[in-house]
């Protein structure tokens, strides 16, 4: 079955009818549907499915081993994201799969397609969490206790996915099957359509992490309090989310958004006691802490001229990556050499690249958009990409 | 029992662990608990109890009917409120009511205890509801159709609280039983305290409304889009937030405030593609609307700077009211010339001054604070609120 009819059978799973898109977040409802879904598309391919320690789905074509050749991507989205983002490479590894066994492929080593856990940091907001906990770059406790919104903890959550808690954490031995790790993936902006390709392999992922900005001043009444008399966290915040673009602007090609934005109570004629945001933040080199500096300083003196208190936590940093360059040379020699593009956007590939060669391939995505409803993949570069990614497969597992 | 006492048998309904403080929101759990609880605490002073077609609870002491002397307030709060904002207007009705009877006063003409339903509009978002309801002051129609944040209109919450959805509208009949309304309600700012007494009679109510801002841009992936490429409603909402303080100062003693705020989807890692946000604007005279006005021009520009669509639409209004002067004259004789205090927050009395003779009694807050948990009465207080209401009911009433 081909990655766009693939597609096609989870089009209604966990659809959003408040924001538009998609709503899957790691264990909820719609999620636990794919993986399900996962699961039986999988083994009608032969292969045997197994999760691991840390709730991520692993598709073995013949025997788990070392020197693994493996692909995937996940399942989960953002809040109100696009049908791509994720399952594009998990049906595409499917579609490879099909595709190599039609040809009577046999291959000389492990293959596996991998679904990983939480890659959008949707539910517990920290991204990759599957791939951060296998390769021991989160610490387990503290992964075990992060909350989703209902203040549900990760443990929990797990548990109740029917997985032990107790055994979240780093997972050196599977790490240390994997030989090669390829992840295709939707592209997230413009660079695929200006660059006239179907597909692009990746050559870097720009630094980035994730910061929560708390201010607090004094929840009070709307009508009854004189404007002198306020302290109301609301201000400090709307001129920390203007200072954000306005410092972002003089870094070369940063990036730094604030979509995130809860005052509490949140009544409307109530003076907000906090207000938390969120700034994701991302700078190409080593410059993304910088930026956060600098925006820190606006926020202090911000929350300051209010008299409001500000707590800033990092909740989350990842730097800059290189993918692996002679994996990139081998990519480009089998493609035909597609043009290799870099990308502000996070992946479980560039968690992977600090342990084992990996390596990422791009899918043109014609609106540009993603993270969106908007986000989109023609037919035609979808089938591209799979008959590439086959090709890898191929190549690597001979 | 006095109005403290009864204050502590309510003390744990509604508990917000998240906000800290009460969230009792018209006919959810901890609302119609303290419904039933009103029920039975009138029914022990022998005091029938009926609900209005609005979901108003009246409690009379005598048969019911024309030139009634009517006092009461509301139980519910806005996310996260005090413990005194309605319910002390109830409770002290109670003690009121019970030490009436205690000296075997008889009253000439009815006396009843009202509980409006929805006064914050903390759930379907239009303060007042059921006085406006039932002064006619809001269509029917409309406020069948106001949803609440998950999406459940005010038909079927009504409905499912066991009332006619079709019954709800303008209630004349029960209208014109009201000879005079009577609210006693906690002071919601610094007033009392610089008066130095433990009551005062309310004098004006600001001119107050509710605007709802809804910006809209282009949802994308915030590590992938380049600064220059983005239409991020976050960016206008925070300037308008900064807009709504700044033109507020040039208004002699207006109140303008943002407290709700929502971004869609709401996503870390995600630029949103629209931002809500809620103005509570209030001004002394017919100025209200002009102070609007000019927030919505710095919020078209700022819109229109980022290339963002702006709806702004008015959820609610209510002009400048100034309590029955014969009224209020007749309260400070009777209870030793109080102090007169005007006041920037709502309430149902504001509403039924334009239909019949209204007023209110305050008690002394000695925090300021309201709207948030710091809110407070003194027993002593609270116990010389309910004495002078209890003088006002007897002396209307014989």
């Amino acid at each position: 079955m081909s990655a766009a009819e693939l597609l096609g059978q989870i089009a209604d799973v966990g659809r959003d009818a408040w924001r538009g898109g998609y709503s899957r977040h790691v264990f909820d409802a719609p999620e636990r549907e794919l993986r399900t879904w996962f699961v039986e598309r999988a083994q009608r391919l032969g292969l045997g499915v197994e999760t691991d320690r840390n709730g991520n789905l692993w598709a073995w074509w013949g025997s788990p081993g070392p020197e693994a050749v493996v692909t995937g991507s996940h399942l989960d989205s953002v809040p109100g994201g696009g049908a791509f983002d994720g399952p594009l490479g998990v049906v595409s590894a499917l579609e490879a799969v099909e595709a190599l066994q039609a040809k009577e492929f046999r291959p000389a080593k492990p293959v596996a397609v991998v679904v990983f856990a939480e890659e959008e940091g949707g539910r517990f907001g920290l991204p990759c969490l599957g791939s951060r906990l296998m390769t021991g770059t989160v610490d387990a406790d503290w992964a075990r206790g992060l909350r989703d919104p209902d203040g549900v903890t990760f443990a929990e959550a797990i548990a109740a996915a029917g997985l032990d808690a107790g055994g979240v954490g780093a997972d050196p031995d599977r790490l240390g099957l994997i030989g090669q790790f390829v992840e295709l993936h939707v592209e997230q902006g413009r660079g695929l359509i200006d660059l006239g390709s179907p597909v692009a392999v990746g050559s870097t992922v720009i630094a980035h992490g994730r910061w929560r900005f708390s201010f607090s001043g004094q929840g009070n009444h709307a009508g009854a309090t004189r404007l002198a008399d306020r302290v109301d966290p609301m201000l400090p915040a709307a001129e920390t989310v203007l200072a954000v673009r306005r410092l972002a602007r003089g870094w070369d090609d940063a990036r730094a958004t604030v979509g995130r934005l809860v005052p509490t109570p949140g009544g409307t004629n109530v003076i907000a006691s906090t207000v938390d945001l969120w700034l994701d933040a991302r700078v190409p080199g080593v410059e993304t802490p910088a930026l956060v500096e600098e925006i820190a300083v606006a926020a202090r003196d911000a929350a300051e001229g209010e008299g409001c208190e500000l707590i800033i936590s990092r909740e989350s940093y990842s730097g800059d990556v290189v993918f692996d360059e002679p994996l990139r040379r081998a990519l480009g020699e089998w493609l035909g050499a597609p043009p290799e593009l870099p990308t502000g956007a996070g992946h479980d590939a560039a968690i992977l690249a600090g342990f084992v060669p990996s390596a990422m391939l791009y899918v043109r995505n014609p609106t540009g958009i993603s993270h969106a409803p908007d986000e989109f993949a023609e037919d035609a570069d979808v089938a591209a990409g799979a008959r590439a990614l086959a090709e890898v497969l191929e190549r690597l597992a001979k």
